[in-house]
């Protein structure tokens, strides 16, 4: 489709830690002689996306490119490192071989990918992009947990624990599963709405899930006061959430609880 | 950690329909020796599944077992069918090979895997269970678009269309992306409240993503009054969703317009 002499730009999912849980597409992605681009969050620092491919028995090649995304919300030296990594990527590109950025988790869910696509794109128009989906965090936890993640006729919302306990506990009688992510700055006061909620005994946390220092917490009151990783979420099920029957087909009768009178 | 003398009861999440997106594991898995067992909806169909495999140029082992869910909500029926294939599980685990389950996107996302690995289980007590997560359909579906499922601070909700369009408009409110699954049966209905709420042009249906029966529309309108597959999905994007601003580790700005006054 494309007519322009750039490489294509590949963005790589590679799953949350366990370098099994890589796609067959990324792995050929990673083995095709494509550039290799990952993030880091300060120069020379490691990856956690080039150690999963390490993990995996990869070498890591002697021209991949680190690209630096601070932890930051300062606006001027995130526009300027976004900047920078775009044109780095745009530059390489340019070159005519393909690159292919290392991506954590699924690149479409809370990955920088996607905005650095969009931004690529700018520098260089007509450039080919392909996103390879991959396992997500929540769902590799549900998966080692032996838990649903959602069954039939479930409900899942997956929320920046940040957007605090308030909207917490209104989306807990709306969702049978509730994803909690960058738990760690609240985490006291989740766990006191948990117990609050008497869904203590249905929250589990996990921490950096499929990495060699992957930690699960099935009793979440025992992390009161602790210090957890940044990358860690809570899964919270609520069993008793109050809905009406759902009904293959059926439109009118309105499920859940936030419709009803309360 | 089993003392058991029963095989290993694998769920291998195959992901939505590119074989290409199998991971490294469910690949070794399938690869392993050992016995495989699929879900079809009748005797005789084919099995979405195990044509996932197929299209990757595996070969179907002989001894490939069919195990029958019934694409029905009458309870008996129902019953009958979980009952049996809870018991042809068990009974191929007690003869002490593994068995790999295998699973269309990923096997704790609305998969019938959980369900039936707590049936084996009340059977097989002490049979040891693996579950290997995989991409799920809406990742896949989002990757295919090139548009992001969840970007920095985002809302992410998951569920079944059946509950409704009042649900639907609510959750619109509070999530900057819906997936709306098994989109058929409210097909004109959906397309009327996006039409309504300014969003037509922020969704997009993919059918059976991945597979060579792939559709992806980005105009709904246009599938007004149409039929769509069983396996179709609706991603809305809501880029104007009111919410306050997110700050990191700030606990009180409450975010989401749903706790705002109305």
């Amino acid at each position: 489709m494309s007519t322009s002499k750039y490489g294509r730009l590949i963005g790589a999912s590679l799953g949350p830690g366990d370098p099994d849980l890589i796609t067959r597409r990324a792995w050929a992605a990673l083995n095709g002689g494509a550039r290799w681009a990952y993030p880091v969050k300060k120069a020379e620092e490691t990856s956690y996306a080039l150690e999963i491919v390490r993990r995996g028995g990869l070498e890591i090649p002697h021209d991949a490119e680190p690209l630096v995304f601070p932890m930051t919300r300062q606006a001027e030296p995130l526009a300027r490192a976004w900047a920078h990594a775009a044109a780095r990527t745009a530059a390489m590109l340019a070159e005519g071989r393909d690159v292919v950025f290392l991506v954590e988790g699924d690149a479409s869910t809370y990955a920088t990918f996607a905005h650095l696509a969009r931004t690529v794109r700018e520098l260089a128009p007509g450039v080919e992009i392909e996103t390879i989906p991959g396992v997500s965090s929540f769902a590799a936890a549900a998966a080692h947990l032996g838990e649903p993640l959602a069954g039939e006729d479930d409900t899942l919302a997956v929320i920046p624990a940040a957007y605090g306990i308030e909207v917490i506990d209104h989306l807990i009688d709306e969702f049978d599963t509730l994803v909690l992510l960058k738990v760690k700055p609240l985490l006291d006061d989740v766990i006191a709405l948990l117990e609050r909620r008497g869904l203590l005994h249905e929250a589990c946390l996990i921490e950096k899930v499929g990495s060699p220092h992957e930690r699960v917490v099935r009793d979440v009151s025992t992390l009161r006061g602790e210090k957890i990783a940044y990358l860690s979420l809570i899964l919270v099920r609520n069993p008793g959430r109050l809905r009406g029957e759902l009904q293959r087909g059926c439109r009118k009768k309105v499920a859940s609880k936030a419709s009803q009178p309360t």
